[in-house]
């Protein structure tokens, strides 16, 4: 007889986050979960992690889980706790989410979700970030639950490429209306800024970033953004070489 | 006659860091220079944005440069509102650094000076991030000048390739022990987190995460781990595309 597996489960939007409930629930159908995420709101915290101050880690009881704990730090230092403090040894399966909001394209680099993810291919074991495309608050995780629950079994099953998570975004559909899922590349895009200047009571400037999607791509068929926006949930192999390999022998003419 | 051209400097470890205040000095001989940088050590930020709350600029005058602000925000975010708020306009260059410590192989993607030098790339403009390999608080930043000044100067009259920028590690060595400047890619390497549990006065648990590097590619002679180490400067062309390409092909077979 298997053991049953042993998965970490964490996010960016907080350990008490609608997202994160939805997808431990369907982590205990599969395994022991262990649950480590942060005690507060932390997306937009790309691969940061806490080396300048400490981290403290509190017991608590959403999920009803293995274990279960809310972490003073980022995304990623819920992952380096967990592997290294609480488990002592690297899970069967690290999952992060599901995210309130896309991850596609350019959003990769700056979500907590998908860094997470990204530390748990580091840490050596197969991980997933899910996001759903929805920033409502009383967004649907569940109509996508088929759909993650086939992922997370073909993973356990086959694992991941060394050093490769899967980012996995989730179109705002119904469950009938999602197309079926698309292996693709991550879309060149990016965040055109608007900076939002305000004066506080005192008279201060302060600012607000807000900014509008560009899709670069927006003809390109094999990207996640095409994916999503004709209803399949989009997965990318994600990984953390970020070389600009076709660059090298550009680079190698400049008289350096 | 050629305008000056505007050059965009900042950094992780702050507006007051030694490194800093070397690589405005060295930028000031190419351009005029706008200077917009973390107000406190932003070390480990990876590409964290500030979305949660507000960001504030001070003006300060560490540098005598033509413009000059602290911010409350990251490193990530000081590009942004350099480039959106303050000059409103994209500068010719932007030069992230120099950081007190290596940001080779998988520091990059902890590392808030490569983030700042990536948001340079992602926003349009040469963007160069420059590390020296020195922890310590005397650390001599002027060894690597004259090969600092060479690749600013080249990069300015050259530019880098669309989306691209340079990581730039500097071994731990005199002038004229340096050997010269190798283009290579980024190192497979990790680090191997140790966690480190004390006890606060009131008996509950705090810790630091702390690690040991650990190289994965010690017999490879093209990663930026073996230039520095045998005492060249790296130079990794880096960009923000973390598809894993050479899986897509593996993760269509699987069965979802």
């Amino acid at each position: 007889m298997h053991e049953r597996p042993l998965i970490f489960v964490t996010n960016d939007d907080g350990i008490s986050a609608p997202g994160i409930l939805a997808l431990s629930a369907i982590a205990k159908k599969f395994g022991d979960v262990v649950l480590l995420a942060p005690d507060k709101p932390q997306s937009g915290m790309g691969h940061a992690i806490t080396i300048n101050s400490t981290l403290r880690l509190n017991q608590t009881n959403f999920h009803n889980v293995l274990q279960e704990y809310s972490c003073s730090g980022t995304p990623v230092d819920c992952v380096k706790m967990a592997v290294n403090h609480l488990l002592k040894r690297v899970p069967d399966l690290v999952l992060s989410g599901i995210n309130h909001g896309s991850n596609s394209s350019i959003n990769v680099i700056y979500s907590g979700t998908m860094s997470a993810a990204l530390e748990g291919a580091l840490e050596g074991t197969s991980s997933i970030g899910f996001s759903l495309c929805d920033y409502s608050i009383d967004a649907d995780f569940t109509q996508s639950t088929a759909y993650i629950e086939k992922i997370i079994a073909e993973v356990l099953e086959k694992k991941l490429p060394k050093g490769v998570c899967l980012n996995v975004n989730i179109p705002k559909l119904k469950a009938d209306e999602i197309k079926g899922i698309k292996v693709v590349r991550q879309a060149q895009a990016n965040w055109v800024e608007k900076i939002d200047e305000r004066k506080d009571p005192y008279g201060k400037s302060y600012f607000w970033l807000t900014g509008e999607f560009m899709n670069f791509e927006k003809h390109s068929t094999d990207t996640d953004e095409w994916a999503i926006a004709n209803g399949y949930i989009s997965i990318v192999p994600t990984q953390s070489d970020l070389t600009s390999h076709s660059s090298i022998q550009h680079l190698k003419k400049l008289e350096l």
